[in-house]
């Protein structure tokens, strides 16, 4: 796949371009993708602010919802304020042993090209899956052949040990390292399986079909063939998290309202204090971009639902119903903490702004369910992701969760903390600061 | 929850009785569910037959598609000629040791009387999640609160074990085992996981949202506390399948079209010689039912994405493009098997009824991701699921892919038959011929 890393410098498409034309043999998929992608998101939020003026424009809503198209290039990397989408595949990679700086370049370069082509509904390369020569491997896999872009969003991340691990400086950026990038501590009662923890690099991939999530997690792991290698992956669906105050509050796995209090994609300040590493942070490859902490949770569903409904309630210091504080109001009022009706121990006093000295995360968490163990209990819980500025943040709440009265129900198994860098710039590539 | 039992017979709910008025209590999502369960689905056929007139429909569309519910009650069980729906969880179950026949027949009269609600967007009872006694657990577990119907189906099966196993006729129903409803026999290459495979009991819950489709199995499960236990469960999305000539074919992970030549809904001669049980077939409790198979086929992905497209096209025998059969024309053109284009064993030889004495089943499948090995390969491919007036139609198909070229890349790793009785009346509950 190396010959399409030049490629990246030039094929990048931004919004205001107008598309070159379809190459010959170019699919179906393709040729929608260049019809409808990029411009489409722009519609979709006219009709959702309601300027929908007749029955053309409410048909193109559905069509438009599915077809919406996020640009992989930008000043922050999409796929974190971004609209939180109904599904998330997950992947962690490990670069390959014998690998060296060129190809770390390359695939990013590599990954950056065909992220860029999918997130607009584009297969991985204009040949795709049927248009090129057919004494040839395809370069796409096929199974988005006819789906629109679906909201896709493609994030990338850069673990610890990409940096140094055992075998040393691989990629001659141990330097650059940024400070805070570290190996999560252990926390109280984790229960990391390795299998489902760490990687050189991330990739988060969101969209609101999986089937077109799953695409392109698959198709960027053929591309780092010979180059990295999936180390772990998580599927996840029903978002747990809302970033915009036009979504409802979606609930987890235990029923319960998650992320009411979230930072909202809106909030620019809040953003620029808690989630973007700023001009000021170093080092200064990480500029408008941020740390994102992955963390899997098993829940001990069926013991959770066997807890009376006032328990519950207490455990989380909300109602479940609505979501309000059991201090009063309704799910938006602020919890008063001096108020008895929250326990010391409940979650949603340990974990707020208030008691840990303002210190917020951008949360973009999913449910997860991968069936179930031989006692018959569901393999159940949340895939936490959330991005911080700093993964301090991440770790100080953490640290004050240890008396949550919610761990009783929970046990952390996968863990994971990555850099994520600014966004790119079009015929540039996902890091290349790192290489400067 | 055995005092729910009763209630089965009187609070079934069909489409064309005024609901009772909500009970205290009754949470948002139950008064959603009052508002617009049953109706919705034929106002959504009538705008999707083109009647809309007004921004007003052209808006409600959106709504109504995740707003549409099936009926429960029928001739014949949802979830088989129904429109495939984006999501599966499907689960399997065994009877708890020293269970007797009282316990079974309260299972299934629990779980059609949570089924019948859920599949109207209700919750479990009319208490549910929040409306309850706060001072017990609740009876629902919430995680659908506010979520609408969502196209669910759920759709209940009888394993040969149920009637008679190693403990012997546990329910005094042994001699009413339908003569076809036997373990499968195993066939070449199946590497069968016991995790994936067999069970009492099955249900196969699919909706058009993953939460909606996971609350009903997991509710499901702990209604079966004391009774039944999950054995295994399995999720999947992108339906591989079409079950209505409206519905686009969707791809499988193979990156083929899959489902083309499907019996579908409308073809009432077609189901009822190949799908449905007759008045003439045996047992006579078995009346409108089916024979469900399911079959967990693991693909080789990383393999298959490393042969050229030719060979792709020779070993399904059409073309990955279009679904066109290798012979020529379209996608819905017969293909012609007497053309050299289509290899001897070309999987659309081997499976086309033509070339099985006509021998056709109903393909209702799903694809799968189940993370990834230690080698950094997907779990993933086909979860399988067909329905047939009689096992023995899977099982000649079966044998007769035996020369397969696409064995090379796929093996069977879980696998089950389950004989599907017809549908319920409001007032009964399902199955209940087996136990007149």
């Amino acid at each position: 796949m190396n010959e399409s890393s030049k490629d990246a410098a030039v094929d990048s498409a931004p919004e205001s371009e107008a598309p070159a034309p379809p190459a010959a043999g170019l699919s179906r998929r393709g040729l929608l993708g260049l019809a409808f992608g990029g411009g489409v998101a722009s519609l979709a939020v006219g009709v959702g602010a309601g300027l929908s003026g007749g029955v053309a424009l409410g048909r193109a809503r559905a069509e438009a919802d599915a077809r919406r198209a996020y640009d992989f290039f930008g000043a922050h990397q999409a796929g974190i304020t971004t609209p939180v989408q109904e599904h998330l595949h997950f992947a962690s990679y490990d670069m390959m042993p014998r690998t060296d700086r060129e190809d770390l370049i390359t695939l990013l370069q590599d990954w950056t090209y065909a992220a860029s082509r999918m997130t607009q509904g584009l297969e991985v390369s204009a040949t795709g899956a049927v248009g090129g020569d057919a004494e040839v491997p395809p370069d796409d896999t096929g199974e988005a052949l006819g789906l629109p872009a679906s909201g896709l969003t493609i994030t990338f991340g850069f673990g610890p040990s990409l940096f140094e691990n055992e075998e040393g400086d691989r990629y001659g950026i141990a330097s650059l390292r940024p400070g805070p990038l570290e190996r999560l501590p252990a926390f109280l009662g984790d229960g990391l399986d390795p299998q489902a923890s760490h990687g050189d690099l991330c990739i988060q991939a969101c969209a609101d079909d999986p089937q077109v999530a799953v695409h392109a997690i698959r198709n960027l792991s053929r591309i780092a063939f010979g180059r990295a290698k999936l180390r772990w992956s998580q599927l996840g669906f029903g978002k747990t998290s809302r970033t915009t105050s036009a979504q409802a509050t979606p609930r987890n796995l235990f029923g319960f309202k998650d992320g009411t209090a979230n930072i909202l994609a809106d909030d620019a300040a809040a953003l620029d204090e808690h989630v973007w590493t700023g001009a000021s942070d170093r080092p200064e490859w990480m500029a408008g971009g941020s740390y994102l902490v992955a963390r899997k949770i098993a829940m001990r569903i069926e013991t959770w639902d066997r807890v009376r409904l006032s328990e519950q309630n207490t455990i989380v210091g909300r109602d479940k119903s609505e979501g309000a504080p059991l201090s009063g109001g309704d799910e938006f009022s602020a919890p008063d903490f001096s108020a008895a009706a929250i326990d010391p121990n409940a979650h949603v006093r340990l974990a707020h702004p208030e008691q840990n000295d303002g210190i917020r995360i951008l949360r973009r968490g999913f449910n997860y369910v991968d069936g179930n163990n031989a006692l018959g209990r569901l393999d159940a819980g949340l895939f936490f992701l959330s991005y911080q500025r700093d993964p301090a943040q991440f770790i100080a709440l953490q640290r004050r969760l240890s008396t949550d009265r919610m761990n009783e129900y929970i046990t952390h198994v996968g863990s994971g903390v990555w850099a994520v860098p600014g966004g790119s710039r079009p015929g540039s590539f996902v890091g290349a600061g790192l290489f400067d």
